[in-house]
């Protein structure tokens, strides 16, 4: 499937739903468990798409449009979610995550962006260079992606609870 | 985390909202693209899910309940809803299984389910003795489990439009 800005949008535009049918007044134990050290649960996976939208998406598309190849993107942070999560509730992380992708939409909308425009290239700090349909490319499998982790972290609570059933439950083995 | 009928009743009740938010008008690229031969859409995934309503959790439930070892369950078919779903459109789907789990859900509350109860065990046709928390567990973590198929279907229509990022998505390689 070649990248086409309608369907990426497509997807773009349903992830604050899907995060809120997903994890809206679940139990803290669906929300807050883990894989184990150093891994994430549903709620800092919410915390880190939240970053993502203020420092990622839009400001890389931004950049490549304005500096191209001059100037390589800010590296991301992905643990800043632990210290600016703090304190909130699930339900303030939704709706911040909801807000800000709608004004990343808005955004994106006024880019105005052409078929000669997507294929503008950046510099990634550690990849190199990268052009700005594979960042809009990237930044839908990376929703996704992260809707895949939470299912998997949801799942894996129930790893033993499954019993033999286990052998046919791959997402268990992940 | 221990299985408790509440905390799995608070996943399953959430699965059709999610499908919703996930697929409804989606374009067809990304509803009928699948993963390369014998593998299934996102539109196959939510006729399997509406088969496994029909012919599996409650079903296999009351079997157990009315059975315990002595009649092993009907074997699941998985393949059931190729013919099931055709010429039926992704509402009608998404329409039929929101109906189906409701009604699931409340028979599963008809069971009246104890402690005591959930610990009955059941015959599973191939994997031998299994007991209903199990059969309840797997039945959350199928939901979940299916949930992250389809966001990877869907992210791997991407495998190339995201070029060199492909190194920092792992489910494109799952």
């Amino acid at each position: 499937m070649e990248f086409q800005l309608d369907h990426a949008k497509d997807i773009l535009r349903r992830t604050p739903a899907t995060l809120t049918s997903l994890l809206q007044d679940v139990s803290d134990e669906w929300l807050f468990s883990n894989e184990g050290p150093d891994t994430w649960s549903p709620f800092d996976v919410l915390g880190h798409l939240i970053h993502g939208e203020e420092t990622d998406w839009i400001p890389r598309a931004k950049m490549i449009l304005e500096h191209g190849e001059q100037r390589a993107f800010v590296p991301f942070d992905r643990f800043a979610m632990f210290e600016k999560s703090k304190g909130k509730s699930l339900r303030e992380l939704l709706a911040t995550f909801e807000q800000l992708r709608e004004e990343s939409l808005q955004q994106l909308d006024e880019l105005n962006l052409t078929p000669e425009l997507l294929t503008k290239r950046g510099k990634h700090p550690e990849l190199g260079v990268v052009t700005l349909s594979e960042l809009l490319s990237t930044w839908v499998v990376h929703d996704l992606s992260h809707i895949g982790q939470i299912v998997r972290v949801m799942s894996k609570q129930y790893s033993e609870s499954v019993g033999p059933w286990r052998a046919y439950l791959p997402i268990l083995s992940r």
